[in-house]
């Protein structure tokens, strides 16, 4: 049989305690988990962020793995701890929008309320719940319990709103949504949305009043220190530079706007 | 059979090959290791941080988990290389204090120095001991060899002396022991010696001039960047900041005095 | 049968979905493999220090671990993806001289480009080599594929010059190839060509217009911080300050030059 794959994400820090022992939990209720770390990064207590990480993660992993994410501002009070069954994976965490981008892709089959506190640490802390109920129902579930046993089914969970860019005349108007560690700034714009909007037009992009106007197929193919866009390995518009930070160059930071303005034919 | 759990803890960091070097020393000794990392970032040679962080983790580990533990400013001196069994668990690393939380917590039952280097690297660095000496024992210790084959018992281990709180009249007088990667600055005084010195009286918690006269549930509790106290998942009086780094608001340090003051009945 | 090694190596950092992507990767094709962290935290684009570490780790892992590294600033221009069989290991990345040093140190017996398109991903993107190709490749290689089935065999690969060093007279003229995470310097001068060279005259060691007269057996040798010379864990002589940064107390960086000088006999 396979060992079952449990990834894990949080703004916890490798520093501290936190992460591995929610490990040690999770190994005490099934040794033969295999644990992946996704990220442990994430800005304190940024879900946007998080959900952004876990989105671009996750369905690379195979089917049935168990993504348990906890960036959880809300921990201890009344925001639920929720399970989700999708297609192919299960997301455990707080309820509180982390899971909108994956959850969404990989289409919404069930949500469970954690409420069977059997399946909980004996005692639980109020701010730790992701050693006290996310990584002992994780376990449990990767020994193959039932989602239903864990809770009830509930109909409403929580959506961030990820903004989408418009269409003004002839701009299309969006935003950075991350930047990754090599300042890579990565827009909200998708290359099928990209190619319908400019219909075989000229364009160039705006971005920090700078100005972009190709394309290119890789960093490799900017010169020393330019400035460049192409789509990224997600497949959205994506502002670089060769050998260099675009974020440090730009002075960039996440929601900054970039503008892709249409030439006529 | 369940594969042994060797878990690691140093203040190498992860940049540089140190960490990947013991774990290829242990794979080649026995490859159905499980290895979990607790932490990497320690302060570096800070023996009491690591002190802290192992013995807020080790315990969530199953039964039989080997604790490989290495922050040994004395590396290649005449400190020793230990063993050390207690009641659950196995400790390797060097007799400099780094257990004594963990291994006082969990009752020692037997102390080995290591002195068989048949089951050392056939090459002792002078600089290198996690790679030459710690990681090679945890390897054979794992294939189920015993620890007294590793060397000879010893009485007498390094205890480092963390400072218990202090009752003077009405005020109960701690102290930061550890500031987590969220800010939250963690005191050594506990739920329970808390609660018998207030013994259900009013009071207030001073730190850094500043104030604070409630105990919350969760960081959630507070109002925004408010300081509040709450007991944290260790156990432990914790000062935090909704949202916030307590640590940057009050520019505290490890060692920063907490003093609880009993109001009157 | 034992479970496969493949270790990683890149520049990515931690906290991006990049790394991930690839383990998510390797394990949809072959959920059996451990996957080893060797670094992800290699300075940007940074070849020669990824070749370094690389060269320092792969040796202690078992026989027939798979070595994949990723840092590739040319990813998606003519730069080679390739597969290199060595005595011991395999090595899967970009051709651009990363592995100039651990498999010229393990014999090379065979360089492979990756040309099988069957084991790459089905959608490659420009920007992302390690997930679409280099993940896979490795994946499918633990699988038992042989090495020729991935392309064809080839006859020249990338090897990057690093400099050894030079004797001049009575003085032996090293670099400083290598700063830890503690602030050691690490030069490349290796203890056999260093007693070799002063054959057992006296000697002192210069750097940054401070001078070394003693080579002391460990850090803990030295007084509190003293600027001491010693073999490190890697055979090479470093500089060292006990409990302090020989980096920050020289304001030192890779590529300063080291001078052994010899006395009169």
């Amino acid at each position: 049989m396979k060992n079952p794959i449990i990834t894990m994400l949080t703004d916890f820090g490798t520093k501290d305690h936190y992460v591995s022992a929610m490990k040690g939990v999770i190994l005490s209720i099934n040794p033969k988990c295999l644990l992946i770390d996704i990220s442990h990064e994430v800005r304190k207590q940024d879900v946007r962020e998080g959900a952004f990480i876990l989105g671009n993660a996750f369905s690379y992993f195979p089917k049935g793995t168990i993504h348990l994410a906890v960036i959880d501002p809300g921990v201890g009070s009344e925001r639920k701890p929720i399970l989700i069954r999708t297609e192919n994976y299960f997301f455990i965490g707080p309820d509180n929008g982390l899971f909108t981008i994956a959850a969404m892709k990989d289409r919404v089959r069930k949500v469970i309320q954690l409420t069977n506190k059997r399946y909980f640490l004996s005692n639980i802390s109020s701010t730790f719940h992701g050693r006290d109920i996310f990584a002992p129902v994780a376990g449990y579930l990767s020994l193959g319990i039932k989602p239903d046993v864990f809770g009830k089914e509930i109909g409403k969970w929580v959506k961030l709103d990820f903004s989408e860019p418009n269409i003004k005349g002839d701009k299309l108007l969006g935003k950075i949504i991350h930047i990754d560690s090599f300042g890579n700034l990565i827009s909200n714009i998708d290359q099928e949305r990209f190619l319908k909007f400019i219909n075989a037009h000229s364009f160039s992009i705006k971005i920090k009043n700078r100005k972009v106007s190709h394309i290119k197929r890789g960093y490799w193919e900017g010169r020393d220190k330019e400035l460049i866009a192409l789509f990224g390995s997600g497949g959205y518009l994506e502002i670089a530079v060769k050998d260099g930070s675009a974020k440090s160059i730009l002075n960039a930071k996440k929601g900054d706007s970039i503008i892709v303005e249409r030439g006529r034919a």
